[in-house]
């Protein structure tokens, strides 16, 4: 069996013009960024009157090795245009971070991946490099204000804007910078978080035109002045130099399926502490000249879908004609209590047993997250994604179940089998986006912030109650005082749960939701809430995928898969 | 007049095949990188028998503003080009710390530009992105080898191996990582550099294949062990995957100036802290396929060209056929010791005033650095860089004296002419190149390092001595014990003298240069000295350049220049 890796190198892939030209993309509608990808001019978007069907890819609570949304949101676009669709997949650019942490590659897997999928996996067009780049320049003149005398009358300690790189760096979760000497900067404490979790890529994906941008980076809050009152971007004369270095970024990136469908790539993963959503930008050009547009949202569905719903949907106008909730057997067994699986190693022997009691007992976390895509308005399809060690018993146990809550599901296997496989599960999606959608959001703007986050928490999480430090509950109240109460909310959450403790199963009920703190993410419109021992910047195992991989003196890839 | 932004944005340029074709390449080995730029693919490099004309740029001691190194670099290209000669430029690819600093952009100036100049001021293709994330990945595997055990017993405080960013920003020059909890790393002081003075950006320049880049970065030494030897990347398996992420930046960057000559942008600037210079790769390239190659070296000639010839031309085995000293009225009156000017200042009033006799005053400084250059038995090329307010008896001085020595001057004006007025210039070039080119270094590599950083002060930089630190001298003690001993010496010094002390003027002699720290850069091949106060760290200004850029709403850039 060849490597993901080796699949994708194998490939023959369509020349850009001819992928564009699925699109109705003109040659000069495209800047070429190597030869299998390229950028799309934004002048390609117009005032449609008509769009394609727009489908939303979630999942149940996954566990740490993915249960395979990237790769559905790959086979099902390729199932559809082996249907006869136009059909264009959107997808999030990998982080390195987890690219040479745990994961390896994160541009699908078998024959349902993007190509070429080292470009994907490494640093594509750049544009995570752009975010990094001007994140650290508002950063880097954050500080300078305060060396070259604080005219402003910046709080140091109030300073809430870190720095970020795309890397899984524990070391920088907390830092001291501003040591050495007088000219060596203000001694204060920091941090890093990982690029993907940084305000300038959420603003980057909510971004509705360059304009838009560069309003939305003026209207960063990196601080508080010593009367509270809170000090932005535009007044550090720093919002127009960011916007300069994310000129590119803001352009979708376009690449494809191994079956040469579209595949736009744009913006950041990390449903936990980001929005884990790619961009609207993106999404609104496949649905102008596409029949339809599946887009994923990161991690199961009360992290990335919650946020597509509340604040990417929000912001776009755009509403999902049906949800995709991927599902598999092993999840749905790790979800029984009954085993426990880690990334970077083989799945425990008897997991691999027949044994549909065992997912039955897991069903409640399909359930949660079907309930939690029925209260968006959302019509939903479970997908099964079928591995070679599944049983067909097992499959059984899931479709009876969706059967019994009148939910529409289809085994699908498209990794091993590419667009053919995934057939059942084109039928099924299509039939749901004629069943009529009607989006209702979580909260409404009008609600007070922590009331937001209340119905955050028990409609979507499934929580007793919210539990914040007295220093998140002051935030709160400042934050409000100073304006953004309108703001929607994000909880930063663990993906492994559905709770604020990764080692839950299931989906327990009657636990409280604990909150440490609470950021204000002004920019890109919402607070931000943290909770439990959630970081922002993930860490190296014991053993990083970096450790495998290597260049050969030909300039072949080895080891990234 | 307009803006060098608006000359290089009115600017016609040609398709990149075309570009490509002047140096023989075929379509099939450049990588488009946007609609103007391309990587050329190694395989282009051959084994030739012939080659053209090698003519590095260096200068005499800069004023803050620069002198026109890289202008006349472009300019003499577009000279020669238009003389009918097949010519290449190869320059460093500017760093985003300095544009976004002081300097703004750095692509030529006026007629003189590579363009298109936003692409080389910005990401570019992403190389310095690249090396940041290579660089940095292997310090977070550092830091991650501690956190899970230190199996193979580093000592923490031994870690030279810092983080670097592409950016100004002092307060990260002392920091101490690792902060929090047990779970957030291992509290250690240390550093950020910016990323031009990366060792990774070396190694990149003076790697001559894939095979090579990869066997470098796994002698990157990282710190020692408990025993005091050496723990390198290779040790902590990270070298493969930082080769992975370095894939497309072995590639040099095809641009073109602005009258259509190909220019090789690749690698990093400052020539006071690391080489200077760009690689050896694209100077090969252009050598082989092309009858004049003209290559800039940072800074003066005791900065970037003392590294030219003592690490890139010792490492490359290519030898210049001549060298031109790029001199401006400015920077000798500044020599004179009697004007004092300031970056993003303009001159003082009185220095505009015709004044031959300040000229002469600051000749000194020009004589050092011809010194330097006949020292290194290359054939001199004076080339006095016009502005609109100089006076022709002012250059009437530089050229008496070029002449009272024996070497050919050249006035040249190709900022506001581009090749035309370079013509003078490119006659005196070709005729140097003709007169034969003898290089010797300034120090054998069997010279004990401490013997080579002497002969660096007292023939390079005019010292009378040297004085380390303990801890310096120990240092290269302990380097030369462990086998380093056969190592170049690099030294970090300030550009704005030839002295270590940024404020001395003309070419002082009689002090002694101050060591303060030596670092081990075994990857890249030399251990690196630094003098006085130089920091491998810039910071900003209190007004940086950032300040006055911005994006219009159609996506252009403005205040870039």
């Amino acid at each position: 069996m060849p490597s993901d890796l080796e699949i994708a190198q194998g490939a023959t892939l369509r020349p850009m013009t001819e992928v564009g030209a699925l699109l109705g993309l003109d040659a000069d509608e495209l800047e070429p960024f190597g030869r299998h990808a390229a950028k799309v001019e934004l002048s390609a978007l117009h005032e449609s009157t008509t769009r394609g069907r727009y489908v939303v890819v979630t999942a149940v609570t996954p566990t740490p090795l993915g249960e395979g949304k990237t790769t559905t949101t790959v086979g099902l676009t390729e199932g559809c245009g082996l249907a006869g669709l136009r059909a264009t997949a959107v997808l999030r650019q990998p982080s390195l971070g987890p690219v040479f942490g745990i994961k390896g590659g994160a541009a699908g897997a078998g024959l349902a991946q993007v190509v070429p999928m080292e470009a994907m996996n490494l640093h594509l067009t750049g544009d995570f490099h752009a975010v990094t780049a001007a994140h650290n320049l508002l950063a880097a003149m954050v500080d300078n204000h305060l060396q070259h005398g604080n005219a402003l009358g910046i709080e140091p300690h109030s300073i809430t804007w870190g720095r970020v790189l795309d890397m899984n760096d524990r070391a920088l979760r907390n830092i001291v910078v501003g040591l050495g000497g007088r000219l060596d900067g203000v001694p204060r404490q920091s941090r890093f978080d990982i690029t993907a979790a940084s305000e300038v890529m959420t603003i980057l994906s909510l971004s509705a035109s360059i304009g838009d941008l560069r309003a939305r980076l003026g209207r960063i809050v990196v601080g508080f002045d010593r009367d509270g009152q809170p000090v932005t971007a535009e007044d550090l004369h720093a919002a127009g130099a960011m916007a300069v270095l994310l000129k590119d970024a803001l352009r979708p990136n376009l690449l494809q399926t191994l079956e040469g469908q579209p595949a736009l790539i744009h913006c950041g993963p990390f449903g936990n502490i980001a929005t884990g959503n790619s961009s609207i930008l993106a999404d609104r050009l496949g649905l102008q000249r596409s029949d339809i547009v599946i887009t994923e949202a990161g991690f199961g569905a009360d992290l990335g879908f919650e946020r597509f719903v509340n604040v990417k949907c929000r912001t776009s106008g755009l509403t999902p004609d049906a949800a995709v909730v991927v599902v598999t057997v092993r999840a749905l067994k790790v979800h029984s209590g009954r085993f426990t699986v880690s990334a970077g190693k083989p799945l425990p022997p008897e997991m691999l047993e027949e044994s549909p009691g065992d997912v039955a007992a897991g069903l409640a976390n399909l359930a949660h997250h079907l309930d939690i895509v029925a209260a968006a308005g959302v019509p939903a399809v479970v997908a099964i994604n079928a591995f070679p060690d599944d049983h067909p018993s097992e499959h059984a146990v899931i479709e009876r179940f969706a059967h019994q809550r009148g939910v529409r599901v289809a085994i699908t296997r498209h990794v091993a089998e590419g667009g053919v496989g995934a057939q059942d599960l084109v039928r099924e999606v299509l039939a749901a986006t004629q069943e009529g959608s009607h989006l209702r959001y979580t909260y409404d703007l009008e609600d007070a912030l922590e009331v937001k986050l209340r119905k955050l928490a028990t409609l979507v999480y499934g929580a007793a109650d919210v539990e914040l430090t007295p220093a998140a509950a002051a935030d709160l109240r400042r934050f409000a005082a100073l304006g953004y109460a309108g703001l929607p909310v994000l909880v930063a959450k663990t993906h492994l749960s559905t709770t604020a403790t990764p080692v839950d199963r299931g989906a327990p009920t009657g636990w409280v939701l604990p909150i440490r703190e609470v950021r204000l993410a002004a920019g890109a419109g919402y607070v931000y809430a943290l909770a439990g021992q959630m970081q922002t910047m993930p860490g190296l195992g014991a053993h990083p995928a970096a450790e495998r991989m290597d260049l050969t003196d030909e300039g072949r890839i080895v080891g990234l898969f």
